[in-house]
């Protein structure tokens, strides 16, 4: 099952995956979920907003327990951000089959579509349309770099974009959403643990910071005649690196773009974007208010006009405690008598959208890299098993009651 | 004929001109040529390398003065850059017939193609080829963004170039050339004069900046445990600006391309251009050597691995002292007494290439804002009709001995 996936979208010069949302690649994977499902004799749906399903039991039955992640991928990805999970969920069912498992609750593996918000610059949008949390209006405002949009990219995928929308009905079937992910930092290594449990996802935002100075040649302009935004740029990169080491948060410039970016122009405008993420609400308000500060008095000092805007926001997401302490209950005293760290987490994911309109919970597995979104992410094959073994302990408990 | 190009090749968006070589916007400018070089009665002709010239008088009878630059822009470039050489040159040989004079050598108006290497990232390339600065090989090697092939490019827009290559004989018939060209700085708007005469262009080079590290998730990824190469990027650009304003040289870092270039992305790979230059060669060595040598210790402490490759470099072009001192001499003793400045420049010319081959020299006029490469670029009226009178004074001195 495993194998099968992995060539799908894989890039020959870098190793990692394009798995972006309505390409090729994508149909792809989806091509290779559907037939999971019909291997299995599971029930294949699509919902309106182009998410896959798989559904063993009736799903008009409520209450039903539902596993899952995504298997659209970041630019160069990693084979586990995503594909683990869904993978994890069929196996998991797998081995639940040959315990002869008996199903109180509907069961139920999803593929949220994109997931990672690669290709139309938004995370998480089949989830966010299925929760409501992004309007039909600000999808179809959606293009990508090349100017395509949602729409469009859905329909040349075969899917119609006509009925995308809030699905306040389907959610209302679901009891319970356990995802499982591969972990994006080291915690799990650092503590000796194959397997952990989601406490939070941290509260995080993008920021984007324009500097506007003034176009000029590289070659003929003195210094002091000089209005160069990427001074201002280069000394707010490092404002922000010593403001998260201050705090205990994460700050990063990952993506710039540079006008008319020439080797000999000065530059008119470097627009560089802030990625940061704290614990805590108050914490990451420091953080982008100390940056903001600095790079303000770095711009006034060189003539550079500076505009910051807030692109995106999503404040702490606190998964369900009841769920979560159950997640914890079931797997201390399964088989396997697994001690499961209780962890935060600087990521979004589906399981925070939902986790607003639905309990849910996160499993992570042990990724001894530390490594996300690149090739270099990893998780032992000692570690995947450990984590199928988890999640079908935590599906039977909760829908084998 | 001014009003007639200034439409040509302009981005409604940015009011800046987008003629680069080849394109649409280049084949008009280049029918304008051949308009203006028509309505005078001049022998029209494109040589081997697709530059063009307008004759007045046999070229075959040898020692011709010949004046002109080029027509194509940098992205977003401003109207002055090459256009008002060429303008100016038209407009000066019509002063000359209003004058009466008679000319005893061949004269030429010339559009040197692709000056500024927007395109196929080489400036110079109608003049280098044409003086053997550039191998056939070379110039086929040359692709665009697109990866159009300059041949492709030529061959689109209705040039044979089957024949491109040095032009030895051509440039054996040409006894002096004169660039006109607008200031790139404000040394004749500090100094009050109108008009200048160049002395020689600084050297100067590019170098590219490999900054690799490892590319992980922005939101998990501890700042402990990243390879972030943008930190390194961005001390390194201070750097330069600190060594630059150390030695009263220049560098710029104003292009970079980062990969992947993701919002919630550490880079694995940034790419920054140096273009440094500075008045004599040591001087250039010691600015670059410092940059280098602060880029390697900010990458050695922050696990980066560095490349630093010398993409171009040209040497210090002094031109003809015989032809700058007959300038100087015909210039002041002119009708206008002009004071005539004589100014270095970091900029690179055509001019530039076709000083090692044939008595060369340029004259500057002024640009209050100093701006240069951008929509802001500018030369007042009367400045411009200085100039035109200065290059008709030097034609006739030169031409009409």
């Amino acid at each position: 099952m495993w194998r099968e996936l992995l060539p799908i979208g894989r890039h020959s010069d870098s190793g990692g995956y394009r798995r972006h949302a309505w390409t090729g690649a994508d149909a792809d994977c989806r091509a290779w979920f559907r037939q999971q499902a019909e291997d299995r004799g599971l029930a294949y749906e699509v919902d309106r907003n182009g998410n896959q399903w798989a559904w063993l039991g009736d799903p008009a039955a409520g209450d039903a327990v539902v596993t899952g992640s995504h298997l659209d991928s970041v630019p160069d990805g990693g084979a586990f951000d995503g594909p683990l999970g869904v993978v994890s969920s069929f196996a998991a069912l797998d081995e639940l089959r040959a315990r002869g498992a008996r199903f109180s609750r509907p069961l139920a593996v999803v593929n949220f579509g994109d997931e990672e918000g690669a290709r139309f610059g938004l995370a998480c949008v089949g989830s966010r349309l299925t929760a409501g949390l992004l309007t039909v209006e600000e999808a179809h405002r959606l293009t990508d770099g090349d100017g395509t949009t949602l729409a469009q990219a859905m329909e040349a995928a075969g899917y119609d974009p006509e009925g995308i929308g809030a699905d306040p009905g389907r959610l209302a079937r679901i009891g319970a959403f356990v995802e499982l992910h591969v972990e994006q930092g080291r915690a799990l290594d650092l503590s000796g643990d194959r397997v952990g449990i989601a406490s939070a996802i941290w509260p995080h935002g993008r920021w984007r910071f324009d500097f506007r100075g003034e176009a000029n040649h590289a070659g003929t302009t003195r210094l002091v005649d000089r209005r160069d935004p990427m001074l201002s740029y280069a000394e707010t990169v490092l404002a922000a690196r010593r403001e998260a080491e201050l705090a205990g948060a994460v700050a990063t410039f990952g993506k710039i773009a540079v006008e008319p970016n020439g080797v000999n122009a000065i530059p008119s405008l470097v627009r560089g974007w802030l990625d940061s993420r704290a614990a805590d609400q108050q914490t990451l308000d420091t953080v982008v208010g100390g940056i903001e500060k600095a790079a303000r008095e770095y711009a006034d000092a060189h003539g550079i006009d500076l505009d910051v805007v807030r692109e995106s926001f999503t404040p702490v997401v606190e998964f369900d405690h009841a769920l979560r302490d159950e997640l914890g209950r079931i797997l201390t005293t399964a088989s396997d008598h697994l001690k499961v760290p209780v962890l935060g987490t600087g990521a979004g994911h589906d399981a925070g959208i939902l986790a607003g309109r639905v309990p849910t919970a996160m499993l992570f597995v042990r990724n001894p890299t530390g490594v996300s979104h690149s090739p270099a992410e990893f998780a032992a094959e000692d570690d995947c098993v450990a984590g199928v073994h988890a999640l079908a302990d935590v599906l039977e408990g909760l829908a084998c009651r």
